[in-house]
């Protein structure tokens, strides 16, 4: 009788789940540490898996594709808007190829390291394009090995635009997006994800429709795991192209590419390059509303919405394949109507997971880099093992220095001249610094009537659960003590808490309450005092520019500083204040003072020499309450040092 | 300055406590594993260092002396003792070298093999005694090299007794116990804490008391740590001796040997044996009351605490070394009345740490094992690595077997006789082992009036913590849920808490609630379907003696149920329930029911008949209640299955 219950599993089958899709060359250091607690699934499955998972589960999903920018500006709004729309639960994004742009570089424009960015930085499951004609096979493997390297796992393969008029077939080269297939399949295995176009139409170069989908099925045969279609107006162009397929014998996904138009240009454009017709009831449509931004992409919403319904009702298509030319508001309106972004707020960690598989057992990170994420990615980059539970000895290893920093992650998202109006045209004095911290503490316009709205250690508005301390930061704010970074304590919130909960439902997540400020000599050493009644309930790190530090830290452990306790799992302890990589966020904590804020203003000016002073002279202090259970003890701390200066 | 302050370090000052004192091979090894937190510098200390430590605080410290037993029962009370003597923390225990009871074989009453379970078993801080005359160099470093392997680290060097009326010295060969220091210092170098041993009176066999001054001076010099005496009568015979080997330029610690009077006939052989004068005071008052063993006692209780007071006054001892002649009560009464028995309620972990150098990061351990540590241990003596902090992949290597099981840690340590009278001349049916159960849960006698004061899988009576849920575990036993381990859940009591704290002050201690037992099939068919409306919030386990497993631990990960939070540490959780080991843990609890009890009666007969029925058709199950905050749901979750049997 007891057999026949689920569950069951017997002592020999000591596989663990992560143990199949380790990739290649880590299996044999995996078994030397502690092993993770899987979190989630997702984190350990490959794209195709994923895709099986969400439609054998009747899930409907969405993707996204966006092109390389051109200006490294471009590529910062860019990275946000990756954050912005990962946050509605794309399966996956794809970043295009662009044979001309020198694709494969390390210019911080190239396709290669926007997918880079948004796999490593924003943990989207990315999909990189790959074309092959024209090149060399040496090229296009250093391409892929490149790829390999930074952690992307999946290809779209695409034969590309021949350059020139006339295109002849090169023998033994990559003539057809298949040898690009095909030339995967043996250098790498079954590394790769490999993605294929699809043509409903047909493609425009193919003799014929049947043609074509002979290509295809080439492709698919030579290795390509699911099919990504070129955009079309009307859905029975795509139900008879995937019934045609699935005739052929063609059984992987194939997923429809939908194109909301957003505007009477690019709309032209695009069937230029695609060589696809326009519709006559389209054309009828948009010809009179030309000129009309908003009348033409409310059309295309419209349009979009209501083939994508007929696509979904029709239960053959499972995924959506949007074509958002990097634009936001109409693909987030179509999504958002179809019910299908999903902001999902139950969040696997505290903080964002790389989607790069090196760091998928990646649980536990300092919590100064809590506001700067991708620095903390960046820093890290190079490391060969991340810290799984528990940061020791093994778990320490030089953070990349700040030399080495790629520049648009020093440097903020905002222009100079929005920066100066929240930060102040020109400082009188340490207090008007003071002013601006409080500001952007409390929302409220500074005296020249701007919101602050960013840091130069936040780039973004305060935290939900800081906001849950504004009160008493807005007055130690005031008085100097310049707070960058807090959290409350909690003892055992549900796991499913829209605003301190993390990992999966049923389990219960605790803080001990932390405070990160900068503060003047002349306030720490009332604080060094004060702490000394704290001397068991606070740990403390002080620090200046220089280096010179001082804590209670026992042995320079780390401390857990968020954990959380779930059904059948050990305890998982994702961020820690570590007293060693203190010492490397403190370089770059003192460094932002002077990159973003000081270079605002003339050299020997008045407001660069305060910030100046303010970098040369204040301390970098972090507190951590150990009784969580009780109230936080923090703000009385900093009471007690204000208290003892008057 | 902030350089003033205590606590400075610097970035560079990576080195950690537990870094200086590796041992040699493992250190390499160390590297690429998670470090685990130090909770207390104890752990990672040698003999020497602790000795300085304490005087350096000015704490008084004792240490005690054991000889071998001569059978397997008497090991096996012997370790009882040294588990409850441990209890009243002494600074280390010391077993003497019994040349010819072959000292350093695998025997389980060898002085190898006590000195073994005393350090590896029972914890203790452990000296071996080793003599050097009449042995060959390869005998003697072979000893010593398995002393190494056994975990044993420090070495009192002796000469010992020639064999034979008339000893020669032999050219090259171990003289003295000079020889034998010098042998192991050239051998394994620091390796070892080398004891000598002080003649307060001069050694019988010395030309001079001033000509074993010198040859002491020698044995120190050539690299002995530290010397304990032979035992004395006065103190003045002690004070004078130390000062006079201050005198000679021996600096190291000195500690007396102290001999409580327990009988007439033991100091009659002692002060042979020894070749010492008993002063006439102390003869006076012998003689007299010579049959009267308490008498007798009683006065040497009282003559050993004035001596002890008297040394410990004199600010020149620090410690006090007792030769126990494995008896417990006079030294323990002398301990008690000076002060210095110190049971210590606070635990560095939940369970007891073993002292072995490679155990010393062991942080995790099963809670199967809660009531058979030393079972534990033993099973686990050949890993590598023992897991810190997680349990996962690296950390599951196969368990000792059952069968190359030390017997004596798979027998009762009580005799068969008794263990009749408490589980039963005769069983009746399943309900008198039922009977069992409750009455070792209740402690009221049984129904032939005796206690049951052991099962096979609880050598002693219930644990405190286990108290806290004796009414049910009473109702729950009664109809036939047999249970061999629990623990209430805790949400965050104190660290300091005398029943369930452990580790360091300032900390809070959590646990989940956990019940494992024996029942019957009829009882698991109804409780698997009660599990289904706690599936979530319950995890199970239950499996046959075939190995038949039903379970909903995802992954088969481990579930951590008992963890602690410390100011300025990461997380310990040092009991899970881990999947893997719970197969492992069956074998050994179905095994005990034959072992321990089926084979207390007659082959064929009906008691053991019923013993091996049980054994052979009741399933084991261990429940997890994960909602830690809330009332335990397991005394629920047993009372729904009773109430579906009915």
């Amino acid at each position: 009788m007891v057999n026949e219950t689920q569950h069951t599993c017997s002592a020999s089958s000591s596989s663990r789940s992560d143990g199949g899709s380790s990739s290649g060359s880590e299996s044999s250091k995996d078994n030397s540490r502690c092993s993770t607690p899987v979190l989630d699934a997702d984190r350990h499955e490959r794209l195709r898996e994923k895709m099986r998972r969400r439609q054998d589960a009747g899930d409907k999903w969405f993707s996204l594709e966006f092109f390389p920018p051109r200006t490294a500006n471009a590529a910062v709004n860019l990275i946000s808007r990756f954050d912005r729309m990962g946050a509605g639960g794309p399966l996956f994004i794809d970043v295009t190829w662009h044979p001309a742009g020198d694709p494969g570089s390390d210019k911080e424009t190239s396709s290669m390291i926007i997918a880079n960015t948004a796999v490593n930085y924003c943990g989207l499951e990315t999909i990189l394009h790959m074309t092959c004609c024209n090149q060399t096979r040496d090229d296009i493997t250093g391409h892929l090995q490149k790829a390999k390297r930074l952690g992307l796992k999946n290809i779209m393969a695409l034969r590309g635009d021949p350059t020139g008029e006339e295109w002849e077939e090169e023998v033994d080269g990559f003539n057809y997006a298949v040898d690009l297939v095909k030339h995967i399949r043996n250098e790498f295995d079954d590394y790769f994800d490999i993605c294929v176009a699809g043509y409903p139409k047909g493609h425009p170069e193919a003799e014929s429709y049947e043609a074509d989908l002979r290509h295809l099925k080439e492709k698919v045969f030579a290795g390509a795991d699911f099919i990504i279609t070129q955009l079309f107006f009307r859905p029975e162009t795509f139900l008879k192209f995937m019934k045609d397929c699935q005739a052929m014998g063609i059984t992987c996904p194939i997923i429809p590419g939908i194109f909301p138009i957003q505007g009477y240009h690019s709309l032209r454009q695009l069937v230029k390059l695609s060589k696809l017709e326009v519709p006559q009831e389209i054309k009828d449509v948009i010809e009179p509303i030309k000129d009309n931004d908003a009348a033409i992409r409310n059309y295309g919403v419209e349009l979009a919405v209501s083939m994508c319904r007929e696509l979904l009702d029709s239960g053959l298509v499972h995924g959506l394949h949007f074509y958002t030319l990097n634009r936001e508001v109409a693909t987030t309106e179509v999504l958002k109507r179809l019910g299908i972004w999903k902001e999902d707020p139950r969040r696997p960690l505290p903080w964002a997971v790389s989607a790069h598989p090196k760091r998928r057992v990646e649980d536990v990170r300092p919590i100064f880099w809590a506001s700067r994420p991708k620095s903390y990615i960046y820093r890290t980059q190079e490391w060969d093992d991340f810290p799984n539970g528990r940061w020791g000895n093994s778990s320490s290893p030089a953070f990349g220095e700040l030399k080495d920093y790629y520049l648009f992650y020093l440097k903020s998202k905002s222009p100079r001249e929005e920066l100066l109006k929240m930060w102040g045209e020109e400082l009188t004095g340490e207090e008007s610094v003071f002013e601006v911290f409080t500001c952007y503490i409390t929302g409220e316009p500074n005296r020249n009537g701007y919101k602050v709205t960013c840091m130069p250690w936040n780039d973004d508005p305060l935290a939900t659960e800081t906001n849950l301390l504004k009160d008493q930061l807005e007055k130690v704010n005031r008085r100097g003590i310049l707070t960058i970074n807090s959290q409350p304590n909690i003892n055992g919130k549900p796991s499913t808490d829209p605003i301190v909960g993390w990992g999966p439902s049923g389990g219960y997540v605790f803080q001990k309450a932390y405070l990160e400020f900068f503060t003047s000599s002349e306030i720490v050493t009332a604080l060094l005092k004060v702490l000394k009644k704290y001397e068991l309930r606070v740990n403390y790190h002080i620090v200046n520019v220089k280096g010179q530090n001082i804590t209670n830290a026992p042995d320079l452990q780390p401390n857990a500083v968020t954990w959380g306790i779930f059904p059948g799992r050990e305890i998982i302890q994702p961020t820690v204040v570590d007293p060693v990589s203190f010492l490397s966020w403190k370089d770059e904590a003192f460094a932002l003072w002077i990159e973003q804020w000081a270079k605002l203003y003339e050299e020997e000016s008045p407001s660069r020499m305060i910030i100046q002073y303010i970098h040369d002279n204040y301390y970098l202090v972090n507190l951590v309450d150990n009784d969580f259970p009780l109230e936080n003890c923090l703000w009385q701390v900093v009471e007690d040092t204000f208290e003892l200066l008057n």
